[in-house]
Protein backbone atom coordinates (compact mmCIF):
# COMPACT_ATOMS: atom_id res chain seq x y z
CA UNK A 1 0.00 0.00 0.00
CA UNK A 2 1.49 3.63 -1.22
CA UNK A 3 1.91 5.84 2.03
CA UNK A 4 1.40 9.78 1.06
CA UNK A 5 2.61 12.27 3.63
CA UNK A 6 0.52 15.64 3.54
CA UNK A 7 0.69 19.13 5.51
CA UNK A 8 -0.95 18.01 8.94
CA UNK A 9 -2.44 18.06 11.50
CA UNK A 10 -5.30 15.51 10.63
CA UNK A 11 -8.52 17.36 9.07
CA UNK A 12 -6.82 20.13 7.16
CA UNK A 13 -7.24 21.17 4.13
CA UNK A 14 -4.43 19.48 2.71
CA UNK A 15 -5.93 16.31 4.23
CA UNK A 16 -9.21 16.72 2.44
CA UNK A 17 -7.18 17.11 -1.12
CA UNK A 18 -5.15 13.29 0.01
CA UNK A 19 -8.44 11.67 0.88
CA UNK A 20 -10.61 13.15 -1.79
CA UNK A 21 -8.27 11.67 -4.98
CA UNK A 22 -5.91 8.83 -3.70
CA UNK A 23 -7.58 5.61 -2.85
CA UNK A 24 -5.96 2.68 -1.17
CA UNK A 25 -3.34 4.51 0.90
CA UNK A 26 -2.03 5.60 4.36
CA UNK A 27 -1.52 8.99 5.04
CA UNK A 28 0.70 10.68 7.08
CA UNK A 29 0.64 14.05 8.61
CA UNK A 30 3.83 16.39 8.30
CA UNK A 31 4.13 19.47 10.67
CA UNK A 32 5.43 21.65 8.29
CA UNK A 33 5.94 21.71 4.15
CA UNK A 34 9.66 20.92 3.92
CA UNK A 35 9.54 18.09 6.54
CA UNK A 36 6.54 16.87 4.02
CA UNK A 37 9.05 17.01 1.35
CA UNK A 38 11.53 15.48 2.88
CA UNK A 39 9.45 12.33 3.81
CA UNK A 40 9.78 11.72 -0.07
CA UNK A 41 13.45 12.13 -0.50
CA UNK A 42 13.97 9.97 2.96
CA UNK A 43 11.62 7.48 1.79
CA UNK A 44 9.66 7.47 4.25
CA UNK A 45 6.33 8.08 2.11
CA UNK A 46 5.70 7.72 -1.24
CA UNK A 47 4.38 11.17 -2.51
CA UNK A 48 4.28 14.58 -0.58
CA UNK A 49 1.15 16.34 -0.99
CA UNK A 50 1.45 20.19 0.13
CA UNK A 51 -0.34 23.36 -0.60
CA UNK A 52 0.98 26.16 -3.46
CA UNK A 53 -1.68 28.60 -2.98
CA UNK A 54 -4.48 30.44 -0.96
CA UNK A 55 -3.68 28.50 1.84
CA UNK A 56 -4.58 28.08 5.25
CA UNK A 57 -2.06 25.85 6.33
CA UNK A 58 1.70 26.63 4.96
CA UNK A 59 2.93 29.52 3.99
CA UNK A 60 2.11 29.88 0.12
CA UNK A 61 5.41 31.08 -1.42
CA UNK A 62 7.27 27.83 1.13
CA UNK A 63 6.46 24.87 -1.54
CA UNK A 64 7.66 26.45 -4.03
CA UNK A 65 10.82 27.84 -2.91
CA UNK A 66 11.50 24.80 -0.92
CA UNK A 67 10.84 22.61 -4.66
CA UNK A 68 13.07 24.93 -6.49
CA UNK A 69 15.88 25.77 -3.78
CA UNK A 70 15.98 22.94 -1.75
CA UNK A 71 14.90 19.20 -2.97
CA UNK A 72 14.20 19.45 -6.91
CA UNK A 73 10.99 16.81 -6.80
CA UNK A 74 9.21 16.53 -10.05
CA UNK A 75 5.68 17.76 -9.65
CA UNK A 76 3.02 14.65 -10.45
CA UNK A 77 -0.51 16.08 -10.35
CA UNK A 78 -2.04 18.81 -8.84
CA UNK A 79 -5.29 18.95 -6.98
CA UNK A 80 -8.09 21.99 -6.88
CA UNK A 81 -10.23 22.13 -3.66
CA UNK A 82 -12.95 24.51 -3.32
CA UNK A 83 -12.53 26.05 0.26
CA UNK A 84 -15.50 25.69 2.25
CA UNK A 85 -15.87 27.16 5.90
CA UNK A 86 -18.56 26.36 8.39
CA UNK A 87 -19.95 27.52 11.78
CA UNK A 88 -20.35 24.87 14.08
CA UNK A 89 -21.10 24.17 17.57
CA UNK A 90 -21.15 20.95 19.96
CA UNK A 91 -24.39 19.22 19.73
CA UNK A 92 -25.78 19.99 23.13
CA UNK A 93 -25.66 24.29 21.45
CA UNK A 94 -27.34 23.70 18.09
CA UNK A 95 -30.19 25.69 19.45
CA UNK A 96 -28.60 28.94 20.90
CA UNK A 97 -25.75 28.83 18.07
CA UNK A 98 -26.18 32.63 17.64
CA UNK A 99 -25.55 33.14 21.50
CA UNK A 100 -21.78 31.61 21.78
CA UNK A 101 -19.74 33.42 23.92
CA UNK A 102 -16.57 32.44 21.75
CA UNK A 103 -15.51 32.02 17.93
CA UNK A 104 -12.39 29.68 17.67
CA UNK A 105 -10.35 29.18 14.49
CA UNK A 106 -7.35 30.04 12.20
CA UNK A 107 -6.71 33.72 11.50
CA UNK A 108 -6.73 33.07 7.77
CA UNK A 109 -10.47 31.49 8.32
CA UNK A 110 -11.66 34.24 10.68
CA UNK A 111 -10.35 36.76 7.75
CA UNK A 112 -11.95 34.74 5.07
CA UNK A 113 -15.29 34.94 6.83
CA UNK A 114 -14.84 38.22 7.57
CA UNK A 115 -18.84 39.02 6.40
CA UNK A 116 -20.32 36.55 8.28
CA UNK A 117 -18.58 37.44 11.65
CA UNK A 118 -19.35 40.78 11.07
CA UNK A 119 -22.89 40.16 10.39
CA UNK A 120 -23.67 37.47 12.70
CA UNK A 121 -21.03 37.84 15.66
CA UNK A 122 -20.30 41.58 15.98
CA UNK A 123 -20.04 41.67 19.66
CA UNK A 124 -18.64 37.82 20.15
CA UNK A 125 -14.82 37.86 20.93
CA UNK A 126 -12.69 36.15 18.34
CA UNK A 127 -9.99 33.28 19.44
CA UNK A 128 -6.96 32.47 16.33
CA UNK A 129 -5.90 29.37 16.87
CA UNK A 130 -2.99 27.51 14.89
CA UNK A 131 -5.76 25.54 12.36
CA UNK A 132 -8.86 25.22 12.19
CA UNK A 133 -8.69 21.68 12.69
CA UNK A 134 -7.55 22.83 16.43
CA UNK A 135 -10.21 25.29 16.57
CA UNK A 136 -12.76 22.10 16.25
CA UNK A 137 -10.84 19.95 18.49
CA UNK A 138 -10.98 22.87 21.29
CA UNK A 139 -14.76 23.14 20.52
CA UNK A 140 -15.24 19.72 21.37
CA UNK A 141 -12.96 19.24 24.35
CA UNK A 142 -14.31 21.90 26.41
CA UNK A 143 -18.30 21.15 25.83
CA UNK A 144 -19.00 23.18 28.70
CA UNK A 145 -18.00 26.29 26.82
CA UNK A 146 -21.16 27.70 24.99
CA UNK A 147 -18.53 28.24 22.20
CA UNK A 148 -18.07 27.42 18.14
CA UNK A 149 -15.58 27.30 15.21
CA UNK A 150 -15.05 27.64 12.06
CA UNK A 151 -13.48 24.80 10.22
CA UNK A 152 -14.45 22.43 7.38
CA UNK A 153 -16.60 19.44 6.96
CA UNK A 154 -13.91 17.38 7.63
CA UNK A 155 -12.93 18.72 10.91
CA UNK A 156 -16.82 18.21 12.21
CA UNK A 157 -16.66 14.31 11.61
CA UNK A 158 -14.03 14.26 12.99
CA UNK A 159 -14.81 15.54 16.51
CA UNK A 160 -18.40 15.12 16.57
CA UNK A 161 -19.74 18.79 16.13
CA UNK A 162 -22.64 20.59 14.43
CA UNK A 163 -22.26 22.42 11.22
CA UNK A 164 -25.10 25.37 12.33
CA UNK A 165 -23.97 27.16 9.21
CA UNK A 166 -22.59 25.97 5.86
CA UNK A 167 -20.49 28.11 3.71
CA UNK A 168 -19.82 31.42 5.78
CA UNK A 169 -16.57 31.67 3.80
CA UNK A 170 -16.95 35.68 2.05
CA UNK A 171 -16.22 34.45 -1.73
CA UNK A 172 -17.88 31.15 -3.16
CA UNK A 173 -15.42 30.69 -5.77
CA UNK A 174 -12.18 30.51 -3.51
CA UNK A 175 -10.47 27.27 -4.41
CA UNK A 176 -6.48 26.41 -3.48
CA UNK A 177 -4.54 24.17 -5.10
CA UNK A 178 -2.28 21.31 -3.87
CA UNK A 179 1.04 19.96 -5.63
CA UNK A 180 1.50 15.85 -5.56
CA UNK A 181 5.23 15.12 -4.92
CA UNK A 182 7.32 12.06 -5.91
CA UNK A 183 10.77 10.66 -6.10
CA UNK A 184 10.86 9.04 -9.51
CA UNK A 185 8.11 11.14 -11.37
CA UNK A 186 5.82 8.01 -11.62
CA UNK A 187 2.43 8.43 -12.72
CA UNK A 188 -0.39 8.14 -9.60
CA UNK A 189 -2.04 5.35 -9.68
CA UNK A 190 -5.42 4.50 -8.23
CA UNK A 191 -7.21 7.42 -7.96
CA UNK A 192 -10.81 7.71 -6.74
CA UNK A 193 -11.77 11.12 -9.25
CA UNK A 194 -10.93 11.03 -13.09
CA UNK A 195 -8.49 13.81 -14.28
CA UNK A 196 -9.95 17.06 -15.38
CA UNK A 197 -6.92 17.60 -17.44
CA UNK A 198 -3.00 18.51 -17.75
CA UNK A 199 -0.65 20.53 -17.17
CA UNK A 200 3.00 21.42 -17.59
CA UNK A 201 4.93 23.85 -15.30
CA UNK A 202 8.05 25.63 -16.40
CA UNK A 203 10.58 27.81 -14.11
CA UNK A 204 12.22 30.21 -16.58
CA UNK A 205 14.77 32.63 -15.24
CA UNK A 206 15.36 35.85 -17.31
CA UNK A 207 18.56 36.39 -19.23
CA UNK A 208 18.26 40.70 -19.02
CA UNK A 209 15.02 43.20 -18.01
CA UNK A 210 11.98 41.62 -17.46
CA UNK A 211 9.98 43.86 -19.77
CA UNK A 212 10.88 43.23 -23.29
CA UNK A 213 12.49 39.49 -22.33
CA UNK A 214 9.16 38.27 -21.24
CA UNK A 215 7.46 39.20 -24.20
CA UNK A 216 9.81 37.40 -25.97
CA UNK A 217 9.05 34.13 -23.78
CA UNK A 218 5.44 34.58 -24.59
CA UNK A 219 5.88 34.81 -27.88
CA UNK A 220 6.99 31.38 -28.12
CA UNK A 221 3.54 29.73 -26.53
CA UNK A 222 1.67 32.03 -28.03
CA UNK A 223 2.37 31.15 -31.48
CA UNK A 224 2.42 27.89 -30.70
CA UNK A 225 -1.01 28.08 -29.84
CA UNK A 226 -0.01 27.19 -26.16
CA UNK A 227 -2.32 28.32 -23.49
CA UNK A 228 -1.13 29.56 -20.01
CA UNK A 229 -3.38 29.13 -17.38
CA UNK A 230 -1.09 30.60 -14.93
CA UNK A 231 2.28 32.77 -14.55
CA UNK A 232 3.68 34.18 -12.08
CA UNK A 233 6.91 36.72 -11.57
CA UNK A 234 9.25 35.11 -7.92
CA UNK A 235 11.92 36.99 -6.58
CA UNK A 236 15.31 34.70 -6.73
CA UNK A 237 16.73 34.22 -3.30
CA UNK A 238 20.28 34.60 -4.04
CA UNK A 239 20.67 38.03 -4.47
CA UNK A 240 22.08 37.58 -7.78
CA UNK A 241 19.41 38.06 -10.44
CA UNK A 242 16.09 39.46 -9.84
CA UNK A 243 13.55 37.49 -10.99
CA UNK A 244 12.07 34.27 -12.91
CA UNK A 245 8.78 32.48 -13.58
CA UNK A 246 6.38 29.92 -13.19
CA UNK A 247 4.19 29.82 -16.46
CA UNK A 248 1.67 26.87 -16.44
CA UNK A 249 0.96 25.42 -19.76
CA UNK A 250 -2.34 23.91 -20.20
CA UNK A 251 -1.65 20.87 -21.90
CA UNK A 252 0.80 17.56 -21.44
CA UNK A 253 4.03 17.75 -22.46
CA UNK A 254 4.06 16.76 -26.13
CA UNK A 255 7.37 15.96 -28.23
CA UNK A 256 7.05 18.92 -30.62
CA UNK A 257 5.16 21.64 -29.46
CA UNK A 258 6.61 22.47 -26.20
CA UNK A 259 10.24 21.21 -26.55
CA UNK A 260 10.44 23.15 -29.25
CA UNK A 261 9.08 26.45 -27.53
CA UNK A 262 11.89 25.36 -24.82
CA UNK A 263 14.63 25.61 -27.33
CA UNK A 264 13.43 28.80 -28.55
CA UNK A 265 13.34 30.39 -25.04
CA UNK A 266 16.57 28.88 -24.55
CA UNK A 267 17.84 30.91 -27.47
CA UNK A 268 16.72 33.79 -25.88
CA UNK A 269 19.16 33.08 -23.47
CA UNK A 270 16.64 32.19 -20.82
CA UNK A 271 16.94 28.94 -18.40
CA UNK A 272 14.12 26.61 -18.42
CA UNK A 273 13.02 24.31 -15.93
CA UNK A 274 10.45 21.52 -16.41
CA UNK A 275 9.26 21.54 -13.34
CA UNK A 276 6.65 18.67 -13.82
CA UNK A 277 3.90 17.75 -16.41
CA UNK A 278 1.23 15.98 -15.05
CA UNK A 279 -2.70 15.67 -14.18
CA UNK A 280 -4.89 17.78 -12.37
CA UNK A 281 -8.33 16.83 -10.13
CA UNK A 282 -10.88 19.19 -9.45
CA UNK A 283 -12.84 18.30 -6.45
CA UNK A 284 -16.65 19.54 -6.53
CA UNK B 1 -1.00 63.52 14.44
CA UNK B 2 -1.84 60.81 11.49
CA UNK B 3 -3.19 57.43 12.40
CA UNK B 4 -1.57 54.66 10.85
CA UNK B 5 -3.82 50.81 11.38
CA UNK B 6 -1.50 47.75 10.21
CA UNK B 7 -1.97 44.13 11.06
CA UNK B 8 -1.64 43.38 14.41
CA UNK B 9 -0.88 42.43 16.95
CA UNK B 10 2.06 44.36 18.27
CA UNK B 11 5.32 43.78 17.24
CA UNK B 12 4.90 41.91 14.05
CA UNK B 13 6.77 42.31 10.65
CA UNK B 14 3.63 44.85 9.90
CA UNK B 15 4.11 46.79 12.46
CA UNK B 16 8.47 46.67 11.94
CA UNK B 17 7.53 48.32 8.74
CA UNK B 18 5.03 51.03 10.03
CA UNK B 19 7.77 52.45 12.66
CA UNK B 20 10.44 51.81 9.78
CA UNK B 21 9.12 54.52 7.46
CA UNK B 22 6.35 56.53 9.01
CA UNK B 23 7.30 59.57 11.23
CA UNK B 24 5.11 61.37 13.65
CA UNK B 25 2.11 58.99 13.94
CA UNK B 26 -0.20 56.38 15.92
CA UNK B 27 -0.62 53.50 14.95
CA UNK B 28 -3.27 50.87 15.75
CA UNK B 29 -3.12 47.26 15.68
CA UNK B 30 -6.00 45.18 13.77
CA UNK B 31 -6.85 41.68 13.93
CA UNK B 32 -7.45 40.87 10.51
CA UNK B 33 -6.20 42.60 7.16
CA UNK B 34 -10.26 43.15 5.91
CA UNK B 35 -10.47 45.03 9.53
CA UNK B 36 -7.68 46.94 8.94
CA UNK B 37 -8.99 48.20 5.52
CA UNK B 38 -12.17 48.79 6.82
CA UNK B 39 -10.60 50.80 9.30
CA UNK B 40 -9.77 53.62 6.58
CA UNK B 41 -13.00 53.37 4.87
CA UNK B 42 -14.40 53.95 8.43
CA UNK B 43 -12.06 56.88 9.20
CA UNK B 44 -10.36 55.00 11.99
CA UNK B 45 -7.19 55.82 10.76
CA UNK B 46 -5.85 57.51 7.66
CA UNK B 47 -3.52 54.88 6.63
CA UNK B 48 -3.73 51.21 6.49
CA UNK B 49 -0.64 49.08 6.58
CA UNK B 50 -1.26 45.64 5.13
CA UNK B 51 1.13 42.68 3.85
CA UNK B 52 1.09 41.61 0.07
CA UNK B 53 3.19 38.71 -0.14
CA UNK B 54 5.61 36.09 1.69
CA UNK B 55 3.56 37.15 4.96
CA UNK B 56 3.81 35.63 7.94
CA UNK B 57 0.61 36.93 9.19
CA UNK B 58 -2.38 36.85 7.31
CA UNK B 59 -3.33 35.64 4.20
CA UNK B 60 -1.28 36.18 1.15
CA UNK B 61 -3.80 36.79 -1.36
CA UNK B 62 -6.10 38.40 0.76
CA UNK B 63 -5.29 41.98 0.65
CA UNK B 64 -5.93 42.20 -3.19
CA UNK B 65 -8.55 40.53 -2.74
CA UNK B 66 -10.45 42.69 -0.09
CA UNK B 67 -8.84 45.40 -2.51
CA UNK B 68 -9.96 44.57 -5.67
CA UNK B 69 -13.80 42.77 -4.84
CA UNK B 70 -14.80 44.55 -1.59
CA UNK B 71 -13.03 48.08 -0.68
CA UNK B 72 -11.14 49.88 -3.79
CA UNK B 73 -8.48 52.31 -2.14
CA UNK B 74 -5.77 53.32 -4.16
CA UNK B 75 -2.30 52.15 -3.08
CA UNK B 76 0.24 55.43 -1.63
CA UNK B 77 2.88 53.40 -0.60
CA UNK B 78 5.06 50.17 -1.03
CA UNK B 79 7.16 48.74 2.03
CA UNK B 80 9.76 46.34 1.43
CA UNK B 81 11.23 44.48 4.77
CA UNK B 82 14.25 41.90 5.29
CA UNK B 83 12.57 38.71 6.84
CA UNK B 84 14.54 38.38 9.61
CA UNK B 85 14.24 35.60 12.38
CA UNK B 86 15.74 35.43 15.63
CA UNK B 87 16.19 32.89 18.36
CA UNK B 88 15.86 34.22 21.67
CA UNK B 89 15.03 33.41 25.39
CA UNK B 90 14.82 34.77 28.62
CA UNK B 91 18.06 36.61 30.00
CA UNK B 92 18.48 34.14 32.92
CA UNK B 93 18.63 31.30 30.62
CA UNK B 94 21.29 32.62 27.93
CA UNK B 95 24.51 30.08 29.05
CA UNK B 96 22.25 27.62 28.04
CA UNK B 97 20.04 28.27 25.55
CA UNK B 98 21.27 25.42 23.47
CA UNK B 99 19.53 23.14 26.03
CA UNK B 100 15.64 24.84 26.16
CA UNK B 101 12.93 22.02 26.61
CA UNK B 102 10.53 24.08 23.74
CA UNK B 103 10.75 26.14 21.09
CA UNK B 104 7.47 28.56 20.59
CA UNK B 105 7.36 30.24 17.26
CA UNK B 106 4.42 30.80 14.20
CA UNK B 107 4.25 28.14 12.15
CA UNK B 108 5.39 29.66 9.20
CA UNK B 109 8.39 31.07 10.97
CA UNK B 110 8.81 27.36 12.52
CA UNK B 111 9.08 26.66 8.41
CA UNK B 112 10.99 29.89 6.95
CA UNK B 113 14.14 28.25 9.97
CA UNK B 114 13.61 24.79 9.11
CA UNK B 115 17.38 24.26 8.62
CA UNK B 116 18.06 26.03 11.98
CA UNK B 117 16.10 23.96 13.86
CA UNK B 118 17.12 20.70 11.77
CA UNK B 119 20.69 20.87 13.09
CA UNK B 120 20.34 22.85 16.69
CA UNK B 121 17.04 21.29 18.08
CA UNK B 122 16.13 18.40 16.38
CA UNK B 123 14.68 16.22 19.35
CA UNK B 124 13.38 19.71 21.16
CA UNK B 125 9.43 19.78 20.92
CA UNK B 126 8.27 22.09 18.34
CA UNK B 127 4.97 24.92 19.61
CA UNK B 128 3.45 26.16 17.07
CA UNK B 129 1.58 29.58 17.62
CA UNK B 130 -0.79 32.58 16.45
CA UNK B 131 2.18 34.66 16.15
CA UNK B 132 5.97 35.18 16.59
CA UNK B 133 5.19 38.18 18.67
CA UNK B 134 3.06 36.00 20.63
CA UNK B 135 5.81 33.59 21.37
CA UNK B 136 8.48 35.90 22.31
CA UNK B 137 5.27 36.89 24.97
CA UNK B 138 4.66 33.60 25.79
CA UNK B 139 8.96 33.13 27.04
CA UNK B 140 8.58 36.17 28.82
CA UNK B 141 5.55 35.10 30.46
CA UNK B 142 6.90 31.35 31.80
CA UNK B 143 10.23 32.52 32.76
CA UNK B 144 10.31 29.78 34.91
CA UNK B 145 10.50 27.17 31.81
CA UNK B 146 13.39 26.91 29.67
CA UNK B 147 11.89 27.89 26.29
CA UNK B 148 12.72 29.78 23.49
CA UNK B 149 11.22 31.42 20.73
CA UNK B 150 12.11 32.63 17.13
CA UNK B 151 10.79 35.94 16.41
CA UNK B 152 11.71 39.16 14.74
CA UNK B 153 14.15 42.03 16.70
CA UNK B 154 11.13 44.03 17.53
CA UNK B 155 9.48 41.47 19.83
CA UNK B 156 12.43 41.02 21.73
CA UNK B 157 12.89 44.34 22.76
CA UNK B 158 9.47 44.56 23.53
CA UNK B 159 9.46 41.45 25.81
CA UNK B 160 12.88 41.67 27.34
CA UNK B 161 14.40 38.42 25.49
CA UNK B 162 18.05 37.99 25.00
CA UNK B 163 18.65 37.24 20.90
CA UNK B 164 21.18 34.36 21.35
CA UNK B 165 21.19 33.48 17.90
CA UNK B 166 20.77 35.96 15.04
CA UNK B 167 19.43 35.35 11.62
CA UNK B 168 17.86 31.79 11.92
CA UNK B 169 16.10 31.88 8.59
CA UNK B 170 17.13 29.57 5.94
CA UNK B 171 17.56 32.27 2.93
CA UNK B 172 18.66 36.01 3.69
CA UNK B 173 17.17 37.08 0.48
CA UNK B 174 13.65 36.86 2.05
CA UNK B 175 11.55 40.36 2.23
CA UNK B 176 7.99 40.24 2.35
CA UNK B 177 5.79 43.63 0.76
CA UNK B 178 3.81 45.95 2.61
CA UNK B 179 0.85 48.19 1.10
CA UNK B 180 -0.24 51.66 2.29
CA UNK B 181 -3.58 52.29 1.85
CA UNK B 182 -5.28 55.65 2.05
CA UNK B 183 -8.93 56.42 1.15
CA UNK B 184 -7.78 59.76 -0.62
CA UNK B 185 -5.18 58.66 -2.67
CA UNK B 186 -3.14 61.76 -0.65
CA UNK B 187 0.69 61.47 -0.80
CA UNK B 188 2.87 60.32 2.12
CA UNK B 189 3.88 63.11 4.54
CA UNK B 190 6.32 62.92 7.17
CA UNK B 191 8.35 59.67 6.32
CA UNK B 192 11.50 58.73 7.60
CA UNK B 193 13.42 57.29 5.07
CA UNK B 194 13.78 58.87 1.48
CA UNK B 195 11.61 56.31 -1.07
CA UNK B 196 13.78 54.31 -3.37
CA UNK B 197 11.70 54.51 -6.77
CA UNK B 198 7.84 54.27 -7.84
CA UNK B 199 5.70 52.44 -9.08
CA UNK B 200 2.67 52.17 -10.87
CA UNK B 201 0.18 49.00 -10.60
CA UNK B 202 -2.06 48.09 -12.87
CA UNK B 203 -5.08 45.15 -13.03
CA UNK B 204 -5.93 43.71 -16.15
CA UNK B 205 -8.74 41.74 -17.37
CA UNK B 206 -8.49 39.94 -20.04
CA UNK B 207 -11.41 39.61 -22.85
CA UNK B 208 -9.85 36.06 -24.29
CA UNK B 209 -7.63 33.11 -24.15
CA UNK B 210 -4.32 34.26 -21.77
CA UNK B 211 -1.69 33.11 -24.39
CA UNK B 212 -2.23 35.48 -27.28
CA UNK B 213 -4.17 37.95 -25.50
CA UNK B 214 -1.63 38.43 -22.65
CA UNK B 215 1.11 38.30 -25.10
CA UNK B 216 -0.58 41.61 -26.93
CA UNK B 217 -0.81 43.22 -23.89
CA UNK B 218 3.14 42.73 -23.19
CA UNK B 219 3.60 44.28 -25.92
CA UNK B 220 2.08 47.68 -25.03
CA UNK B 221 4.55 47.98 -22.41
CA UNK B 222 7.81 46.47 -24.24
CA UNK B 223 7.44 48.49 -27.19
CA UNK B 224 7.26 51.69 -25.01
CA UNK B 225 10.01 50.56 -22.89
CA UNK B 226 8.24 50.41 -19.62
CA UNK B 227 9.74 48.20 -17.33
CA UNK B 228 7.89 45.36 -15.29
CA UNK B 229 9.00 43.88 -11.88
CA UNK B 230 5.84 42.21 -11.34
CA UNK B 231 3.44 39.91 -13.13
CA UNK B 232 0.85 37.52 -11.43
CA UNK B 233 -2.03 36.23 -13.01
CA UNK B 234 -4.99 35.55 -10.05
CA UNK B 235 -8.26 33.63 -10.40
CA UNK B 236 -11.26 35.43 -10.69
CA UNK B 237 -13.36 35.23 -7.37
CA UNK B 238 -16.83 35.87 -9.62
CA UNK B 239 -17.00 32.72 -11.69
CA UNK B 240 -17.30 34.19 -15.03
CA UNK B 241 -13.89 35.25 -16.52
CA UNK B 242 -10.94 33.00 -15.48
CA UNK B 243 -8.25 35.08 -14.40
CA UNK B 244 -6.94 38.82 -14.64
CA UNK B 245 -3.45 40.23 -14.43
CA UNK B 246 -1.50 42.43 -11.84
CA UNK B 247 0.75 44.37 -13.68
CA UNK B 248 3.84 46.44 -11.35
CA UNK B 249 5.52 48.98 -14.05
CA UNK B 250 8.50 50.50 -12.75
CA UNK B 251 7.93 54.20 -12.83
CA UNK B 252 5.59 56.85 -11.61
CA UNK B 253 2.47 57.40 -13.76
CA UNK B 254 3.39 59.93 -16.24
CA UNK B 255 1.31 61.87 -19.04
CA UNK B 256 2.14 59.60 -22.61
CA UNK B 257 3.76 56.63 -21.97
CA UNK B 258 1.63 54.51 -19.25
CA UNK B 259 -1.65 56.50 -20.70
CA UNK B 260 -0.83 55.15 -24.32
CA UNK B 261 -0.42 51.91 -22.94
CA UNK B 262 -3.17 51.59 -21.24
CA UNK B 263 -5.39 53.08 -23.91
CA UNK B 264 -3.77 50.43 -26.26
CA UNK B 265 -4.56 47.76 -24.23
CA UNK B 266 -8.38 48.46 -23.94
CA UNK B 267 -8.51 48.89 -27.47
CA UNK B 268 -7.81 45.02 -27.46
CA UNK B 269 -10.78 44.65 -25.53
CA UNK B 270 -9.55 44.22 -21.88
CA UNK B 271 -9.89 45.96 -18.89
CA UNK B 272 -7.55 48.24 -17.47
CA UNK B 273 -7.78 49.48 -13.62
CA UNK B 274 -5.02 51.39 -11.66
CA UNK B 275 -4.40 50.19 -7.93
CA UNK B 276 -2.08 53.09 -7.39
CA UNK B 277 1.04 54.90 -8.73
CA UNK B 278 3.44 55.58 -5.39
CA UNK B 279 6.66 55.17 -3.85
CA UNK B 280 8.57 52.27 -2.27
CA UNK B 281 10.66 52.06 0.67
CA UNK B 282 13.16 49.14 1.24
CA UNK B 283 14.15 48.97 4.65
CA UNK B 284 17.87 47.46 5.08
Amino acid sequence: MKKVGYLGPEATFTHIAVESVFKQITSHPYRTIPSCIDGVTDREVDYAVVPLENALEGSVNLTLDYLIHEKRLPIVGEIVLPIRQHFMVHPKYIEEWQNVEGVYSHPHAIAQCHKFLHDTFRNTPLHEVTSTAYAAQHVYEKEDEKIGAIANEFAAKKYGLQIVKKDVHDYDHNTTRFLILNQENAPLEQTLLEHNGYKTTLMITLSENPAGALHRVLSAFSWRNLNLSKIESRPMKTGLGNYFFIIDIEQKLDDVLIPGAIAEIEALGCNVTLLGSYPYYIIK
